[in-house]
């Protein structure tokens, strides 16, 4: 597997609006989405362009939100996780199986709408690292 | 201020030898510079190239290196900070100061050689912050 480009950076907050407003008027952001759902993943986020990469907004959505712990920890928020693009992701998933790495659960559909799958920070160096298949419009 | 190019994601690790070991041969890795040490900073670091931005891996180097708390906390090592890229060190600090974001000492020469500082975390939604001057051969 070679290294793919970083599609984003994770970045956990108590408050998505509070941190826009970070991006928005502090850090200069002109590229600013909407912030959207994701009930499957417990998770309500926002992307914010940099010129070479996203920084990707993460709020908790509903009581089992799986970065309430994070939050817990860090309650003014946070580094979360790094996504690095692949071109196919059951190779990608076979790979990373194959040198012993732990996937976290099964590949499903990430915030792009392209299979994703997360590794366990163990195995990464300490970084919690998601395996993103690349948005097809880019090729 | 306009937001510019994220220059690179800060990695704190217990062994730079070790997370080499991981960025080349797990997660593919292809361009990894000579790790080297910045006294001034307490700090050993590494550059890992993705084909949009650059991973810092960080060490401790001596007893007082300002990332030992964090691996306290961390010991796996983790995500330490994002550095984006200003045109003008003196601008940008003129600027975080009038949005009152709490600037980290004065200005100095950082790992690509060009001034930079730091902005807390606490301003920044939690993300410790290092504005640096591009680099002159990039324009």
């Amino acid at each position: 597997m070679i290294l793919g480009r970083l599609n984003h950076i994770g970045v956990a907050t108590p408050s998505i609006d509070d941190s826009i407003a970070v991006y928005r008027d502090v850090m200069g952001a002109t590229a600013i989405g909407e912030p959207f759902d994701l009930p499957a993943q417990g998770v309500r986020v926002c992307f914010v362009d940099t010129p070479n990469t996203q920084i990707e907004l993460i709020e908790p959505l509903g009581d089992a939100s799986p970065i309430r712990a994070f939050l817990e920890k860090n309650p003014a928020g946070g580094q979360h996780h790094l996504c690095y693009e692949v071109p196919d992701i059951q190779a990608a998933l076979a790979w990373f199986r194959s040198k012993g790495a732990k996937v976290l659960g099964e590949p499903r559909t990430g915030a792009h709408g392209t299979p994703i799958f997360f590794v366990h920070p163990k195995d990464m160096g300490g970084v919690l690292t998601e395996i993103m298949e690349s948005p097809r419009e880019q090729h």
